[in-house]
């Protein structure tokens, strides 16, 4: 049984490409915008300039078939079970992004740092506990 | 553009119903087993008894067309944008459960505290960082 999931907006990123991304957002990232789905928009209300949120991503470039991988792609490390690690390359190649909102306007938000790239699609927006 | 998830393994949990679940693990939620599918099973090489991880479910009994809501079900709380809420009820219905792994079994393991009701679909682990 499968699950349909709906982008709820896109990253707007000078990142271009993913080898240029840094594997985490505090290793550099640059902040980048968030342009809502018309429809997601009124989800919003409640969030502030300076919050603390997560942005869960879709990394549609990732492989998915992929279940074992040396983490940071250091082929030093021996291959580990990829719930073990970060990789984007898994069954399900969701990105958990923990950022700060740095700009509110209406149908999108700018948020950072993000080490997604351009065009990567959204798929949630939750409040850090 | 949708996306198509597939799950990884099922909750089984003792809680049965929604209603029953605290809204957060650490709100008196009990440990749960999560049954791996056994094409999945290679991916938790690495992990061990002690760790910290994040669970990703599926909230398959969530309504996806909520975009505010009172938060905790408290209607004293003004109508709050889903995006600066934890509801389960949103629009791609991903939980996100910090755990930590009590047993690991061949195709299984257990964790908690974890507020997911029992069959819950489990799309994804990670490491916390």
């Amino acid at each position: 049984m499968d699950f349909s999931l709906r982008p709820i907006g896109l990253v707007q990123s000078e990142l271009t490409k993913r080898e240029h991304a840094p594997c985490q957002g505090d290793e550099g990232a640059p902040d980048a915008w968030i342009e809502l789905e018309p429809s997601a928009a009124p989800a919003l209300e409640g969030l502030a300039v300076g919050d603390e949120i997560l942005v869960l991503t879709w990394f549609h470039h990732a492989k998915r078939d992929v279940l074992k991988t040396h983490p940071r792609n250091d082929v030093r490390v021996p291959l580990t079970g990829i719930f073990a690690t970060r990789s984007p390359d898994r069954p399900n190649p969701i990105g958990l992004h923990p950022v700060t909102i740095r700009a509110l306007e209406p149908g999108r938000l700018r948020v950072g740092p993000i080490e997604a790239i351009d065009g990567t699609p959204v798929i949630d927006l939750k409040p850090v506990l």
